[in-house]
């Protein structure tokens, strides 16, 4: 059986940091290889590297870096690393994952630093390969406990980009297309452009072909003309954040997909781990949406696609209510309607 | 009262077919002189002109060009202009406009050849100047006639573009913004991108900055986020085929636009000239659905998207079913459902 958990976009290689630059993609696959605090800080700042989990991956690493530039002496070497762990989580201050990954290094940290140095050293780096091997095999539980969803000969659309590349490896929405696929379920993947940012073109594409797995791109205008020629079984998406009572916010156009997928009766199906469901906010209305830049619309390459003074709106995500949604595949196990109470009980398992 | 009516696409200048080149907008307003027709028929399949009526004035005017192309045998005039006929219909399958001009113009030159071929060039020429000037007049009657529709400081969305650029001059559904501008009752359009070849943002965006309509671009993955915040009060599309019973054939993602309009229980307009109902196909389902080149979506001005080898769904069409659509403003009137008793009657007057 091919296993699907090869692409890692987060990497440890001759004492560095190595960074699939996805900001190249699909046009070349290029590694940056960094080893400084300040250069960690600009890749996920620049986007070299984007997903949540795979934020947080680079940012413990990040912090390993950290260890290994700070000063030999355990006062200077714990105010330098204080120093460079609020350097990474301002790099990105709304991504979840970013500071509890740092949080979870620096604790480590501080509980070796007793033992000298040289121990806190190889117990940061130990931590951040501990944290995406985590990510990974969660990714992979999360997958097994989609199977009995998957229906044989599976066509799956999904929407933006919550694969490997997102993650530590092997990915949620796509983790669920690679197990899948394991299992001799998967006939194709439908991949949403997703627009404006394009990463299902750019991204879930370049995988899924990367990893041999069956791959077709489609406009975010033919989800629904595919729907209703029966040629799609099942939509999987990734989360940014899940609400207490199953409200989900995802990438913008997420929300249509789901209303096309209840008009068309086709399950709906969310993928993320149970560090995604933020118990503190009640349902979806508490979830922020960012608003970025017009110009991400409107400009493509450098080619501007509309007239200069021509507004755009570009929220980058939206809130699919719980009534939408059919199950959401955790590392826990499946969480059902209703949520609120679904999701409570993989919590406290 | 400002009047929206001087943008026209389509010219017949210095004895040649005059065409705005629309696949360099919204970067150059470039103009191509045509004298052939072959090359006419190339301007349609490459979409240097577009949208149903627009290539219906294109190919009568190719028509035209093939009379004064024809020998000055008559029987050998006739077999030429049959072949040329077949050459500009087959140019693309699914408007049904572009067979209508083409067989308007051929009937007036079977019955004009009895007094000789020049005579029957002239009466060509002729028949497709009022083509065109009859399409800006129907478009300018749809957005009389859609006006009691239409409340007061309207956010309308339009998918693709269906406007002076698409027809004669005035549009059918931005002839509709056109008339409730004039009427001071419209507050903005928000123009769909409509990927893959971005007809919102390149022609709809542009075409109404130039008239001083208010406009806002957004991504196709956006429209249901603006209805759920009640940001939209109208949907109101073009076509390019009608079935007699309503089904509507347009744009690639219109389909998905009236779901969205559905849900939110928001009104999804069609705005066509009854000459786009084609009342010899009864259902949509009778409609073919061009499927074009996956390069389309794949490159976008040059730039590859996604990695070689991936396959791009490239379907230019879809069918909304007409339960989905709350009423047609065509030229001769508002057609509401029963649209099959509708329809006919609006023929029949």
């Amino acid at each position: 059986m091919t296993q699907y958990d090869t692409l890692r976009p987060v990497q440890w290689k001759d004492g560095q940091l190595r960074l699939l630059d996805q900001r190249r993609l699909p046009g070349a696959e290029q590694w940056l290889m960094i080893d400084a605090v300040d250069a960690v800080r600009d890749a996920i700042f620049t986007m070299v590297v984007r997903g949540a989990p795979a934020i947080g991956c680079t940012a413990a690493y990040g912090m390993a870096i950290a260890t290994r530039k700070a000063p030999d002496d355990p006062t200077l070497f714990a105010e330098k690393i204080a120093a460079d762990a609020q350097t990474l989580k301002d790099a990105r201050p709304t991504a979840v994952n970013l500071a509890w990954a740092v949080d979870r290094v620096a604790g480590v940290i501080r509980a070796r630093l007793g033992d000298g140095v040289d121990s806190a050293r190889e117990a940061a780096l130990a931590e951040a390969h501990a944290i995406t091997e985590e990510d990974v095999q969660f990714c992979k539980d999360m997958g097994a406990h989609s199977l009995p969803f998957i229906p044989d000969g599976a066509r799956l659309l999904t929407h933006c980009n919550a694969g490997a590349l997102a993650t530590g490896g092997y990915g949620t929405a796509l983790g669920v297309a690679r197990a899948a696929a394991e299992a001799g379920k998967l006939k194709m993947v439908y991949a949403d452009e997703t627009r404006p940012r394009q990463q299902g073109a750019r991204l879930t594409a370049w995988e899924l072909h990367h990893d041999g797995i069956p791959v077709t791109l489609i406009s975010d205008t033919v989800a629904g003309s595919l729907m209703v020629r029966g040629e799609i079984d099942l939509v999987v998406v990734g989360s940014d954040r899940i609400a207490a009572n199953g409200d989900v916010a995802n990438k913008i156009g997420t929300y249509q997909v789901a209303i096309l997928a209840a008009y068309h009766e086709i399950p709906f199906y969310v993928a993320a781990p149970l560090s995604t469901v933020d118990f503190e906010t009640p349902t979806g209305d508490g979830i922020p949406i960012e608003e970025r830049d017009g110009d991400e619309v409107a400009i493509i390459d450098g080619t501007r696609i509309v007239p200069e003074g021509v507004p755009c709106r570009n929220p980058a995500f939206d809130v699919t209510p719980h009534t939408l949604v059919k199950a959401i595949f955790t590392d826990k196990g499946v969480a059902l309607a209703p949520f609120v109470e679904s999701l409570a009980k993989l919590r406290d398992l």
